[in-house]
Order: C-alpha cells, then structure tokens, then sequence
C-alpha cells in the first residue's frame, strides 16, 4: 500500500457545458467516514445534467471546486476513528446517497426521500452532486454507503453494480418474491438490461423486453428476455399480453424515461398489477390514468437505490450470476474524462456504460 | 313478514338515456345467495353511463331486462340453502363486486381486480352491472357482498356506507394507521367528504380538502377539515404544504376525476409519499409524472370497496361515527327513478346522494 | 384418450391404523372441478395422522369410504361446465386447499385460514382431508387448486411440487426478495432440503442447514448448503452467526417441528429478523420467547401453500431449477399402499418422499 | 428564560440496589443534539432492573456517575449547531432510542433494532440506559428522538405518551387500519390500559381486556374496553371468542409478560389472525406453539417505540384523544426518588405511573 499524497487529479466542473482535469487536495475522511482510492468509475445520466450545470437550481459551485461521479468502486486506503466495519485494502463498491438520518422519512428507512435532501450540515450527501464525488483519484464516503466487492467482481463489474442496485430497487418496492412473476420491461439501456437479466435470475417466469433499437434488443435476448419487441410496431404490447396469458404482466418497469412508455405500461399490466417507474421523464406526460383506476393499478416511482438494494446487486454478482462486462462499451483514462463526457452524451459508438480508468489494469493482474 | 310476491317493481334499462319502471319477477336466491327486499338505494356516476349504456361494450342487455342500482339496503327476506351468516329478517347493507374467487386475484385477495370480471358463468358478479341490482323490490346478492347494519345506523345510512366503504379500500391500500398523518382530499364530492370525516376520526392529525366549489369546501368544513381550499387560487397547494410543515402531505386522496388534480396531488405529496386515485378519469391526463420519479411517490389505483372495507365503514357507523345525512340531498319514490337519475346528472339543487326510497318510512318507525 | 370408466382402485381408511385397497365409483367433476386421472401420489405427515384416525376430531369417516392423498398430479380427463382453464389431456398438479371463498380470510386472500375450514356445504374442501383425494384412480378437484405441469416436469417432480409450494409459501409471508438474505433453515426433511435449493436459487447468500442426521446434512450440502451443521454440535449456532458476520442471519425457516429448534431459531435470527415455523410441533415448546421481544423479531406460522405459492415452485421447476429425484426414496405400486404407509412411517430405508405408482411409466415413454 | 447553570440535580446509581440523588455538570449538547431542561419523567419496569445493575452484562458504570430515566418531557434550552427543528422554549417530549443510523437495520428502518446497540462510538444511544438519561434537571438529547408537545397536553401527558408510543408501535407493526378490528388486549398496566383507549380511538369495533386484578380492570371499562375479563376465569378465552362472532380476535396484544398469557394470546386470535407481544417475559415460556404454525398466526415481538409511533401517539394526545391522568398514581420531588423506586418496585397503593416532578407546576400557570 503506497502512502496517501497531499493532492490529487481530479475532473472538476468548470464553466457551464465543460468539465477538465485539475489538481485538488485529497479530502480527509470525518469520523464516520472512508477514504476510497478509486478505481473505475462510470458516467450516467446525471453526470450530463451536471456538466450542463441545468443540475443545479443556483447555477451550481464555483468553477473547477467541485467534483462530479457517484458510481464508483475502488480501495479502502483510510478510514474514520468510528468505523470498524471496513479497513485498509479493502475492494469496495460506492452508493450515491447519504440521508440525514434525522427526518421522518430517513428514520422510517427511505433515506433516498431525506426530507433535509441537499442539506449538507444536517448530514446528507449525495457523493458527485452535493459532495465531490468519484471521478478523482481519491473520494471520501460515510460508512454506510460502501459494501465490499466479493473476490470474483472485478472494479468495472463493481461499478456497474450500482445500476444494477437500482435495478433491485425497483423490484424491492414490490414486497413480494418475483419467482413466477411476468415482467415487462420498457427500455433496454443499462438499467432495462440488467432489469431483464435480475428478473430472469430471480425467477420470473416470463420476461419480455421492448425498446425501439434492434441493436439493444438484440442485446436483451442475450441478457435473457424472453421476448425482445419493438415498442413501434403495433401488436408489441398484444403479443407481450398473449405470452402473460392474455391477462398482461404482474410487473412492469418503465426504464426508458419515454413519456409514451406510461401508456404502454398501463396498457401490458394485468388488473392489479404494479409499474415501477425508474427512468427519469424530461418533460409532462398525458397517460390513460383512467386504466389505474378502473384495473386497481400501482405506480411506484423510484430513485436511485434505496437501504439494501445494493447490497443485493453485490450478492447476486458475487454468486456469478451477473454479467455486466457487455454494458461496458468504453473505457477512458481520467485524463480523456472530457472524451468520456463526449462519448457518452453523443451516444457515440452506441456507448452504454463508459468507464474511467482512473488505476488502470496492472499487468499480470486484474484490477 | 309479509309473503315474498312473484312479481315485483323494477326500474329497469329502455333503450339508451331512458329508464323506465316495469314488472319481473322476484328473482330467486341460490344456493350461496340472500334475497334482499330493498328498502333503500342510491345513484351513483356509473349509474348515468349505464343510462346511456356508454358502460356496455356491446350496446348493452335487451332493453326492459335490466336492473341497475349498486348502491342499497334492505332486509334479508329468504337465503339459500348453505346460507347461515344471515337470517331474515336482518337489516344489511351490499357491497357490489363478488370476484370469481377462482383466478389468481381473487385466490390472493384482489376480488375487485378479478380476472374473470364479467365473466357471470365463472361466478364473477357486479350488482347493477353485470347482473340485475337494487333498483328494484328485491335483489339478489352473494353472501360474502352483504354486511349486517348496526342497530343505530339506518338504511338511508347504510346505502351510503358503500360510498364509504370506498374511502376505506382507499386508506386500506397504503397498509398503515392514519393516526398523526397529513393527508390532502382532493374533490369535495360525497367520496371527498366522506374520506375527510374517516380521516379525522382514524387520527389524521392535519386534513385539508380542496375544491372548487364555495358551497362544496363549506360542508368539508363541517365534515372537520382543518383546512379547506379553492383549488383556482393559486397558493393553495403552497398553503397545503405549509400546513404539513412545509415538506407535503403524506397522503393525497384524488377524488375529483379532473385531470389537473393529479399534478396538485403530486405537488402537496411529501417525498416518499402516497397519492391514491379514487376519482375517475374521463380523458387522459397530461401530468409531471417525474415528480414521482425524483421523489418517490407511490400512486395507487383504486376502485370499489375491496376486501372487508365496507365492514370498516360500517363498524364506524356503528360507532356513531359517521354523519351521512347531510350528504343526501335528494329522496324519491321509485316510481320517479327516471325523475332521480335526471335530478343527479344535471347537479339540480346540488345533488350529492340522490336516494330511492323504494320501502318508505314507516308512520311511528323507521326504515 | 381412454374412456372413462365407472369405478376405480381406491386406497381407502378401514379400521384405525389401516389402510386398504377398494374399489370406488369416479367421483363426477361439477361444474366449477375437474376430474383428474391421478398418475402419481406422495405421502405425507398428515397421511399417517389420517391413517391412525387421530386426524378426526369425530372419529373419522366410516370404515372404507374415504380416500386420503393431498399430494398428486395427473392428466385431466374431464372438466366441469364453467372450466375452460384447462383442457382434456393437461397435465397438472394440484394443491390440497379450497377456501370456502366466502368468509373475510378468504376473501382476503388468506384461502389457507379459511374460517370456515372443514364446512363442506359452504364450499370448503381440503382434498384427501375433508373431501376424497389422490391415493386412486381419479380424483376430483376445484379449478383453483391445479396448476399445469411444464413439458419437462414430469408427474414425479410434479408431486413433489405440493411440498415446494410450503416451501414458497414459507418464504412469501416475508414480503420481500431473497437475494442476498442470509437464511438458516432448522430440519433436513423434504421441506428443509428443498428450501435449501429455492433460497439458493432465488438468490440467497447464506444458506445454512442444521439437522442432527450426518446422511440427511450430507443431502444439504448437495442441495447447495453454505453450512450443514449438527444441531447437536453446541457451537453450531455459534458458527452459522459467525458465518452471517456475527449478527445472526435474516431469516431462520424451522422445518423440523422439534420444540428445541424454536430456541435455537431466536438465537439464530438477527435483531429485527424473522422466524417462519413450518414444522408441526407434537406438543407444547418451551422457549425463551423473551428473545424474540427485545430484539423485535416476527415469528409466522405457516401451513400448506398459500396463494400463488405452489405456482411459484412450478415455475422454478419449470425452469429446470429444481431438483426433486433425490428426495424420492421409495415408489410403489398402488396395490402396496399399505406397505407404502409402513415404509414412510417407519422411515425404512431413511425413506423422504414415498411415491405411489398410481399409472406405471409406460415402456419407451415418460408418465 | 433563565440562565443554565453549570451544575445540576441528579439521581445516580450508586451501588446496586441503590439511587441516590448527586450534583453532575449539566452535559454539553453536541452539534445534532438539544439540552432539554427535565420538568417531569416517571418509571417504568427497566428502571427497576437498571437500579439492581440486572441490566448492564458488564456490572455497570461506576457508582455516582450514571443517570437513569428515559421516560421525560420538558422544554428545550439550548440546541446543537445543526439544529433548527426545535427552538428555546420548545415543550417537548423524548423517545429512548437513537439508532446508530449506518447498521443494515437502521438504514431499512428498525432503529430500535440496531444492530450496533450499546456501541456509543457508532451513534447509538438509548436516553437513561447507555446514556444518561432523564432523572436530572437537564438532559441532552439527539434531535431525531425529540416531539414537540401541542399546546393541550401538559409535561405529566407528555411523559405517559412514551408509553403510549410502545402501544402505538405495536399497532403499527400490523401494518393495517384499526377500524373495525377486534381487538384482545392482555395485562392491565400503563400499557395495556393506554392500549384499549387507542384502540377504540381509532376504531376497532370489539376491544377485550383480561387481566387480574379487579380494580384494573374496572379501569379497563373506564377506558373504554368492551369487555374486561379476569383471566382466571375459566370461560374468559371462550367469553372473548363468543364476542368476536365465535371466530377469535383479530388481533391480540400482549401487554402482561406473563408467561401462560402466551397461550391465552394462541386460543383468543382467528385463525390468521396477529399477535403481538409487547410485554417482558422474565423467563422461558411454555407455549403450544402449533396453533399458531396449524392456523397461519403471526407473532411480532415488539421493543419500545420504534419509527413515527411517539409522533403518533402526540398526535392522538394532541386532538384531546388520550386520557393519561388516571395513569399516574403518585408524584414526587426529585430528591425523594429513592422513594419513588420503592413505591414504584413494591406497587405500594397500586402504583401504575410513578412521576418525578422535577420541575413543580408553577402557581398560577402549568407546567
């Protein structure tokens, strides 16, 4: 283990649109905090909303002080005088939120819903949007927002565990075993894609896949899906319905943020049926919310990954039973972060997770 | 007890936007069924598309066959042969879905979601529906459909305890005590004054109820709203939050059906919170459906009484808990049925609860 | 497809302690049942209660009129009136409950803690309990209780299904996913080996057994036990706390009705943790229930399947998930059901699951 | 608002067995904490225990330093940094636990089953257990565990509604609505007396009491109970029964710690139906478990308040819904609380909520 430096290389936000390689002191962990030498790290959604600074109701920090990436996995190199949980050397897998612990909401469990959400003196933190976050050699993490990478899951695997961890999410809200169950899936991006893979694993019975890309359908076959559809063409969601019984599917997960998705989920769950909604929708929708009413439907909309669900996501790749090597479209290194950037927001190469090498491979040994 | 008769009054079905009344025969119970001399009956939104027979796919039963009415009590007058849960002679109030009990809905306890729903040779029936109802002398109905009446609670409070009983199905869903919860009630409509009066009693510690109507918000003041709102002006949603403690409402009860309260609904709603639709819709709604991604609002879809919430209603009736006169505004004999529907449709005298009293009060009793 | 004939070979309960062979008229399906041509029958605990007659509260049926067996599968031969769900030549499993579909459990989903459990007339039936069952030629049963057989699930794999839907029922009641819980389960029957295999599957990261028989251990570890442990051992709690990072495991499933495994269980199971009992105790247990108390655990009592739960372990089985082979120690032809019932009672040759041959595999084909 | 002083009144352990009445510094509020100036707190059973050092595995904190008490009320003085739900002058009550809010269980939700209890360095403290508590002029508490008091319920109610917030965490773990429930409620202490008062408070239609003691349970019909039944009466369990429609309650909360009331608990609940133990059980309990395995009953242990149920309770208190007064039997000054554990410990004049008055009501205006 080398020793800790002063400073570090860090992308940090600097004028609206444009994100750069800058020097910044490496943070010192808090008492209940950990210190992380990151390892890879991979860019979503957000992180582009970020760049844009649209992220930020104040316009945002000040110029080339912040640093943006929360899906992160790396090495424990220092920890707080409180924590125990973790040491030196150890293979870690970060989350984004930290709730405050004090509200009603974090006290009943959903800290993902903190009422003090963005309050920093009162304890929250989510890691690369209201505290620096993981694209930088080094990123300081509470305690509870780590879990320990099991042996055979690489850093990049590790990385994509925390989509995968929205994934268990989504199907946590559900309080129910998916064994059995028919699922629908809307929108085969990284989520969708480990959506129908995490169905398939736990037992669904049928998992159906639609999207608009063949390329990525294409994809969800390989991942499992039982039925791979195009959402254009106009018997997807009849044929999805035929295979479930003629009756619709007892879940759907809405991943595709397309506001014509809600429709279709309404339109493929049976009556009683559940929805969960998980991509994020950038404009109002107009939905058949009748169909809700008339067929005793739930709507669930979920965020992020809520208490446990990573850990479920490590579980089940520490059993092997995850692959996420293919999502994987592109690797840069740290200095390349503004390629990355480019790379992601353009599609480029039908880019899904690109990754940031920040410690790249050794030779002769995995990361 | 007087002698069942062969033949009985019915208002039944004529051709399309008529009603008329007519003569059938007393229909007989089965095996699992009660026969009901309706004493009293009220109309219902779903009773005006059953007029228009715009509720029929098909354009509807011949006309002259069939009965509406979903909302009624009466006294047990016969049973069928395995019936012991009644005797005649007891007062009761119907509920109007009996499920299948045979699909996996009805197996896991979701008979109002039934997957069999209007399929009368697998055993499913709705009362007024898909079989004759209560608009009528007699009426049958299944036995698990019927609920005893406390003595104090009288049959024209009884008939509206089906209405309740719909409020409770909604609290029901959400699978929690109310004490010491926010809730917002959108629609002052009975279903909406109604839930303000269970809320209150179960504990809810702020209910505020938003309407567009002077007269309306004034009964939800009576009924113990702590506060009631013009939905038109602009800060009530702001004044609704600041109530709660500036953070939302846990509970938001959509009752109005007007598409723009569903976007208010997702604005009073706390993050992690509940919005139940109980109204119907009668377009699509065009809606911020992000909210509830960001904030992981739950939106349930409900319809009808579902398992043992009319026995709720009716326990707090019995209670004495549960003012429901000032909810009907309307009584008419049933030769005026037609009279009654028209006086409901077109609001007349700001009809609320339009009430068929089909066996009328007797001089020195009760009904 | 064979014509269907007037009388059948039936295993039937003469004097108490003895079970013979008869023969019986075929029972006619009604409308809502279907007559099943039984291929292969299991037996059970509850059988041998049955045969001993200490089953009966009254004493039982008169000598050589009832037929037990509540775990079979079989083709369909005929369906009633209303039966469309299946068809002639499905091949099918079935459970052993009917609710009465009437009384506030069952309409509440709970089928199982029917209230009106045992009352034929309203509708009620518990085959092989209450009604004839499966140790015969032909059996009927309502709709709701079979479920069809994949392709590649044959009849014996079938019937083992009946006792993996306890399994799936025992872990339903929790209202939440598998995957990465850590499980103990108490007792290598056929119910603790197959939940070994469902919680693995579904997704479990721990999976510890405990037992006291060195053979039946050794079965867990094939089953894919983390841990296979004497109970015996007096630090075998010890280890399993250990193995789930010494706070105990989330969930302990206790399948050996032995009254000490209830303590060892609120040793087990973490604070807030959860404790299923699926083992019928023989007498009263002594435990320090205090335990369970102060660290705020949850103990259900389970029985039978529960709705949806034996579809769920048809869908595992389905998915070529599910070994069942190894637990089907014996087999016999329906002439020997004496002998049968000897052997199970008796555990001869360490006999688990004892299969009655009802149809013999055909020569160059499955059954 | 006067000045805090530096040294304050305090009631210490001494040697087992003994309390005795000391001068401490008055304790700094960290930055997430309030300094509540005491003005009354009362006993409960675990006082008892603490006195004796029963308590503490490890013997116990040196004679002289510690404070007991975690049932207390008063206004708050001073606050932490970060604090700005609660104000100087702040009527507030107190809940014992803060969970360590970084465990798996504190971040699902289930602070009160921390899986770091007792480890201060990780944040978790119980107030008067691992802390010190209440029985002092000033105490500090974590913000997270403070309710505002509403302007009706004086500090002696303020006290009791800890008590009253175990009742309403019991009901809270059914996850259901009160209304219309029946409800067996066993042992007529604080807390079962406050439980039958909940109960019919938010609805349940039958709420049966049985204990032992007649005069206890004279003022379980003064609290509302529609029954109050000596448990040694032979026909209590089949009187109870008889009153729920011959099927059992639907719920039963056993308040009594009294091992053989387990078994009542067992014969009183439906089949399907809830328990929930909320009493101390001092030893092993001998209990026919297979009831609850043969009719699918759940029994939840519960510990204290557990999240949003004080809040709850406040609420209920706040409508003018709970009486406490006749709860509290006896009032003491501060320097008389070695008699007020005696009079506590030896039920001298039947003693249910013993006060410290540590703040005496002011001439002319309340405490």
């Amino acid at each position: 283990m080398s020793a800790i430096p002063d400073v570090m290389r860090a992308a940090v936000l600097a004028e609206p649109g444009r994100i750069r390689l800058s020097e910044l002191p490496v943070p010192e962990p808090g008492p209940e905090d950990v210190l992380v030498r990151v390892h890879r790290a991979s860019l979503c959604g957000t992180d582009l909303k970020i760049r844009s600074r649209a992220f930020f109701e104040d316009g945002g920090p000040a110029a080339g002080t912040f640093v943006p990436g929360h899906e992160y996995a790396g090495m424990v190199v220092a920890v707080g005088s409180t924590v125990d949980e973790f040491h030196v050397g150890d293979r870690v897998v970060t989350e984004a939120h930290r709730g405050c612990m004090r509200c009603a909401n974090c006290l009943a469990g959903a800290y993902t819903s903190c009422l003090n959400s963005g309050l920093r003196a009162k304890g929250h933190r989510t890691q690369g949007m209201t505290v620096n976050g993981g694209f930088a050699d080094y990123a300081v993490n509470h305690v509870s927002t780590l879990h320990q990478l099991p042996d055979p899951v690489s850093f990049d695997a590790g990385v994509v565990l925390t989509t995968a961890g929205t994934v268990m999410h989504a199907f946590n809200v559900l309080h129910d075993l998916l064994v059995g169950a028919r699922v629908a899936v809307l929108g085969p991006g990284p989520i969708g894609l480990l959506a129908v893979q995490v169905a398939k694993e736990l037992g669904a019975d049928l998992v159906a896949l639609l999207g608009t890309r063949e390329g990525r359908l294409k994809l969800g076959r390989v991942a499992g899906a039982d039925l791979s559809l195009n959402s254009h063409d106009s018997d997807s969601v009849a044929r999805v319905r035929e295979a479930a019984g003629g009756q619709g599917v007892d879940i759907v997960l809405e991943c595709s943020g397309a506001g014509a998705a809600v429709d279709d989920a309404l339109r493929l769950v049976k009556r009683g049926g559940q929805v969960v909604l998980v991509g994020f929708f950038g404009e109002p929708v107009t939905v058949d919310l009748n169909r809700a009413v008339m067929n005793g439907v739930t709507v669930h909309g979920v965020r992020g990954e809520g208490a446990g669900s990573l850990a479920r996501a490590v579980a089940l790749a520490g059993q092997g039973r995850l692959e996420t090597a293919s999502l994987i479209t592109h690797h840069f290194p740290l200095e390349a972060v503004s390629e990355a950037f480019d790379t992601y927001a353009e599609r480029r190469g039908d880019a899904m997770k690109v990754m940031l090498d920040i410690v790249p491979d050794q030779p002769g040994g995995g990361t």
